[in-house]
Order: C-alpha cells, then structure tokens, then sequence
C-alpha cells in the first residue's frame, strides 16, 4: 500500500511538510533538503494528535538536523475513532487522577489495546516509507515509550530508540522491555506528576540492552528543558548516521 | 601568591599544558589556543593524583573545545604526604570493601577531613588562575563529587558544575548539597560498584537547584562512556561561554 500525499510546505527551515494518508491512517513526514535521510518514528503519547505543537516543533527541529522525521495518528490515537470502551477508560483515568485513586488497573485497560492496535499500524507506515527514495534506513524511533517497547521488541529495522516518561507501561511492554537489545536514550522527567518516578527508574533498569543511557531533569511532564532536542538528535546521530 | 609554572608543552590539538607550584601545591592548567577561555577546575576523587591518565585525558578534551582547565593535588590528596591516620583510614577502607562490611564510618573518617583541607587550596589557586590574563571567568566546577558541593556551596565565582559517582559523600556535604543552586550536570555510573545507586539517586533529588539534570549509564565506576565527555563541554558551553 503506497503513502498518498495529500498537501505539502516548504518550511523556513528547508524542511519539507507532507501530511499524507496510507488506507485510513493519516500521518505527516517532513525530509530535511539532503536525502536520502535516516528516518525516525516519532510517536506521542497516546491522547495527543500528530498536529500538538510540540511534536511538531520536535519533529522540525529534528528534521532540520538533517533526518527524515515520520509520524502517524495510529487507531484509537489522536483525531482517530475512538471506541465508546475507549471513551469510558478515558473517563474513568481522569476521575481517577483527579480523586488521587491507584490508576494502574484503568491504564492497562486502556493503554494495553492502544499498543496491540497501533503496533502493526507504525509498522505498515514503515514498510511504505522505506519505499519512498528521499528515505535511507536506518530507522529510529522517538517518544511514547509502552508503544516504542513493542515496536523494538519486534521490528528489526529499528536500530536505536529514544523514550519519554515511562512510569506507567502495560505489563506487557514491561515484559517486553527485557528483550529490547538496541542503544537506547531513556529521558524522564524527575517530578512527571503522571509517572510515578520509582517506575521508570525500574523500567529503565529493565531494559535488555547492554548501551543505554538515563537523561532526567527537573521539572514536571512538559517541562523537558530545550537542550535535550539536542541531545536526541546527536544520539540518532550517532546510531543513524 | 602567584602560580609558578616550572614545565610547559604544546600538544598536538594546540592546547597547553603547564605544570605549576602554588606554595606547596602542585597544579597542572592546561589551555586553548583561543584566549581569555572560561576556567574549569577538574578534581579527581581523593586516592588518585593528577596525573591519572583519565584524568589527562579528560582535561585535554575540555581543553581543546576552547575551555582552560585546571587542576592539583591538594593537601592529602594525589601524591601529597598522607598522614598516618589517612593511611590507616585508607588501609581500613579497602579491607571492609573486601570483606563486603559497611564503609560508611570509615568512609566518614577519611573523607570529610580531606574536603575541610582540600577545599581552601582550590580557592587558593581559583585565586592565583584567575589572575593570569589568559584565565576569563566565569568558573566551572569538574569531578569529585564531595569536593565540588563545598565549593560550590561556598565559593560564589563557579557558575556550573559537573558532578560524578556521589555514592558515598560525606555527612557535611550532604547536608551542603541543599545550599547548591549553580547549574548541575550528575553524572553516575548505574552498575557502580563502589557507589550505590540509590544514595546517588537520592543526592541528585537533594540538590536546592532548579537546573539540574541526571546522566546515567550502565556499567562500572570506569565504563562511562566517550560521548559524556562531549555532553560535559556542552554544558559549561552553554553556562560558561
């Protein structure tokens, strides 16, 4: 199956934004002005669109140093449909955050499908954006860390994988974390008032690869100092280049 | 109190390196072929001299990305004259590691005197180096972890400072590490055999600044991996220069 694009900009930068559709899966990908170019995957969590300013701002400034950036809002993630059991966990998670309840039974029952569903679709999204001649392997992936797991966990092509947050992870990726064998750059924020630090640390440990490094940094979920773009892209860089 | 330089030699990536007495201090500075260069003071942790090639190493490095970099044996440290207590100390420190029984006492004995005498002949020769005119501030702060909460605590001209290991840090500078409000870099070793990870988990989470940031990588005390050395001079880059 082809990718179809659907409109595209020339950024200030040089970058080139494409937004494009692959079946019913929409997705954008922006190439820096020399290709081919490594690609990376890059995924926020899973209630936030593909179009957050902040993915795209991170997505950019990416591309702008030179790699082939990707990214897709997979089934039951961002715009998509979401399922009315969807709805529910989704529902059930904020009054539960909000009563300052245990939230692990609502987050797997939320989060666990999300990965099972949205996996196959990043992998479809990878097979035609390999096919495209701007795009060189190798490939990384960037961000949402439960779905990052499963992907690293059974797609070869991923050679190295930079993970946000990670406090809460299904069981199943938390399992999975154990057979992750490539470099890893593993960023945490210390005060991520939705990921209890404890956990992350522990997966963080967990992870089976022999080069992995922890990056954390004060600061609350969004507080990610901006120096640590930096930091990412010179990781793939070393992996990908 | 002027430094006296008594050795001088130009290494090949231009930096160099001078050997100098202050008094009875032994120092080595070490500097860019572009001048006046911020200053980084690099202290090694108290049983090594400062000669260490690691150490060498590492100044040279910073040297070279336009940093001048000092560093000496201060009183009980590196090749200075030990007493006869530090020895014992020392000698009592490597049978309890041996035989897997808890350092901390001994640890306590040996350390804290060693930051109380150390820390006055860094300032001295903090004093001496920036009057050398190829010497700009502002000051950075490299290395030895206990060593570097006194300074920072105390000394108002270093602005950054790079911290390593901090799993055993003595009773005074863990309660200092709360007065600490420069930028921080921490970085530790996740397997540190000589340097729990919890206690250096916890030392990080006690520093009173806002701006700090954790790098961890797995392996032993010595396995810290070559790209920590360029992720060190980005950050007295962007605080230093």
């Amino acid at each position: 199956m082809p990718l179809h694009f659907t409109s595209e900009q020339r950024l200030d930068d040089g970058v080139l934004a494409r937004e494009f559709t692959l079946g019913e899966i929409p997705g954008t990908l922006w190439t820096p002005e020399s290709a081919p170019a490594p690609l990376i995957l890059m995924a926020h969590n899973n209630g936030l669109p593909k179009a957050q300013p902040r993915l795209v701002a991170r997505a950019r400034y990416c591309a702008a140093y030179g790699f082939a950036v990707a990214t897709i809002d997979a089934a039951g993630c961002g715009d998509r449909p979401r399922s009315a059991a969807d709805e529910q966990a989704r529902a059930d998670l904020r009054r539960a955050l909000r009563a300052g309840e245990p939230v692990d039974e609502i987050f797997e029952s939320l989060v666990a499908p999300l990965v099972e569903n949205a996996a196959p679709e990043w992998r479809t999204a990878l097979d035609a954006l390999l096919a495209l001649p701007e795009i060189g392997g190798p490939v990384g992936y960037s961000g949402w860390t439960a779905l990052g797991i499963r992907l690293a966990a059974v797609e070869p092509r991923i050679a190295a994988a930079g993970f946000f947050a990670g406090g809460y992870v299904p069981h199943a990726q938390r399992e999975e974390a154990r057979q992750v064998t490539i470099p890893l750059l593993f960023l945490l924020q210390w005060d991520d008032e939705g990921n209890p630090r404890q956990r992350a640390l522990d997966l963080f440990d967990a992870f089976g690869t022999k080069e992995k490094t922890l990056h954390a940094n004060l600061g609350g979920h969004t507080g990610t100092p901006w120096f640590e773009a930096d930091d990412g892209n010179r990781f793939f860089g070393r992996h990908l280049m």
